[in-house]
């Protein structure tokens, strides 16, 4: 089969075209005829930083996490699929699971699910990691109907949806950008725009909630912005984050009582721990989907299995809004 | 009425005996007659640091948290107690909060109940404080039966309400201690003991879990000690912590995808929310301890009101085992 393969790691390598052997399907596996893949930033930064992340493949490396398309093959145990159903899933791009980036791929039946019947393959390629991080997320926070809900990022690949499952779940969300071309995006999901370049912590507090603090905080920004959730969260609130490779000083956190709740739902495929549970996940979005609440955003470049070179790039810019897929021929 | 008043705040500062005016019971208190108190190290750092702690009482304060005694008044709107109750609870010292070193003590009647039955007036003056922080640290980590659950600081005040606490929810309970002098203490209350002197976390893991983690960690250290429970929590698992006034590094938090709890039971009080939650739980601590799972120890000091200085001491030094009560004449 056709892959785009890695043969060495870093800012500089490129992936290349190669003829490779098409994957058998082992027990409790099914193959999947990739239709199309989405580029996430923890493939960059496998790409980027290879064997200095305990859970890259080898090289030569075929990444690709998310993916939609049809099965071709089920393995003698599999019973819940069959040829010609169309999946979805994040289920391949790290050390011992086979990527996307190819006409095929073989995947663990416990982490995909039946694709959204009203989405197409490309707008499903694009949901399975953002949407099981932003569901893990809210759902550990104890997310519940008529809470004040803020969003950090917003109009980002996790955080578009993390603003869409909230309000699903009845939430009032609120939600951070960057710039004010993402207003209109952001309202149309259904959240109140707020520009943190121009609106400090303490200002969007008072406004939205009189001072008292958000009673839900899923921040997608994570890292050092985690002190702007501190900040903003109610006494005893809950904060969901999808990056904490820090140093943070918790004194905020203490004398606020709160909870804090680190989402990185590679944990599931890395050590082969509660698998089913993102099957379980991806079926809950594909029921949103298809009730009309949930729709991923797609970047409006259009890239085949030949140009991951210049999705990888795309990503990496910044410049993309919405994700980044990829569709195979 | 007596009462044990600080005229300055510091370490080398004393309580002094004087004859302060009874304090009237406002809307929603009743006013309690001592019988005991306890001492908590919430206590000792106000003292300590007075004005610096933004939740200090002004001078001359009236400090105590804790209390047992009786009901000797209650204003008109109070139904839920009479006069000769036996109550107990966590409901002063505070910046606005009379405190319990004193003949008598105004209190909320959302931050006190009925004083279990089995328990004398010291028994149920050491509970409330602690027993409160266990409470709310374990079911926020949502411990459920089964659970391999560790608790750091087994031996100590917090700690040993929570190792009884998990007991009583169904977890298999381990906890660290720092004497060998303690194992029998913890196991009498149904914990394994692990020395962490003599005992690397990884080996405790590796010993208790098979390598894999605990489910829920109730860390009653705190401060530093939280890499610990970092280190020894399974993937994806719960860490309840009572001391974060510091920097960490969250890394491992990360790769893990750790939940982390900060409980500071003193917000309802301090902000004046949510206080019924505590008279919840002082209801549900009451009933576990007349079904007998639930029993404070007390250290074998004793401490009338005027010894309230020796009380102090003996907590600030370390040697105390259980907690240390004041028991008015």
């Amino acid at each position: 089969m056709k892959a785009m393969v890695l043969n060495q790691y870093g800012d500089e390598a490129q992936f290349e075209l190669a003829e490779i052997k098409t994957p058998d399907v082992s027990s409790g596996q099914v193959l999947i005829q990739v239709a199309a893949s989405s580029v996430n930033t923890v493939d960059t930064m496998i790409k980027q930083l290879g064997e200095n992340l305990p859970f890259s493949p080898q090289l030569p490396a075929l990444l690709g996490m998310d993916v939609a398309g049809t099965v071709a093959a089920v393995a003698d145990d599999v019973t819940n699929f069959k040829v010609g159903d169309e999946v979805y899933g994040c289920a391949g791009g790290l050390a011992s699971l086979s990527g996307s980036l190819a006409d095929f791929m073989p995947a663990d039946t416990r982490l995909i699910a039946h694709k959204p019947k009203n989405l197409s393959m490309a707008q499903a390629a694009a949901l399975p990691l953002v949407g099981i991080t932003a569901f893990e997320g809210l759902h550990r926070a104890g997310i519940a109907q008529g809470q004040k809900v803020l969003v950090h990022g917003g109009a980002g690949g996790v955080g578009h949806i993390a603003v869409q499952l909230a309000r699903y779940f009845g939430a009032d969300v609120y939600t951070t950008i960057g710039r004010d071309e993402h207003v209109a995006l952001v309202e149309n999901l259904g959240a109140t725009a707020i520009n943190y370049r121009s609106s400090a912590v303490e200002e969007y507090v008072d406004q939205y909630t009189g001072g008292e603090g958000f009673d839900v905080i899923f921040d997608s920004v994570g890292g050092a912005n985690m002190s702007n959730s501190f900040l903003a969260a109610k006494l005893n609130g809950q904060i969901a984050s999808t990056v904490a490779l820090l140093e943070m000083d918790l004194s905020l956190v203490h004398m606020k009582g709160l909870s804090l709740h680190i989402v990185f739902m590679l944990i599931q495929m890395i050590h082969n721990v509660r698998r089913e549970e993102h099957a379980h996940i991806l079926t809950e979005l594909a029921k949103i989907a298809e009730a009309g609440h949930l729709t991923p955003i797609l970047d409006d470049s259009n890239y085949t299995l030949e140009q991951v070179n210049q999705a990888y790039a795309r990503l990496s810019s910044g410049q993309a809004t919405g994700k980044v897929v990829i569709i195979n021929d």
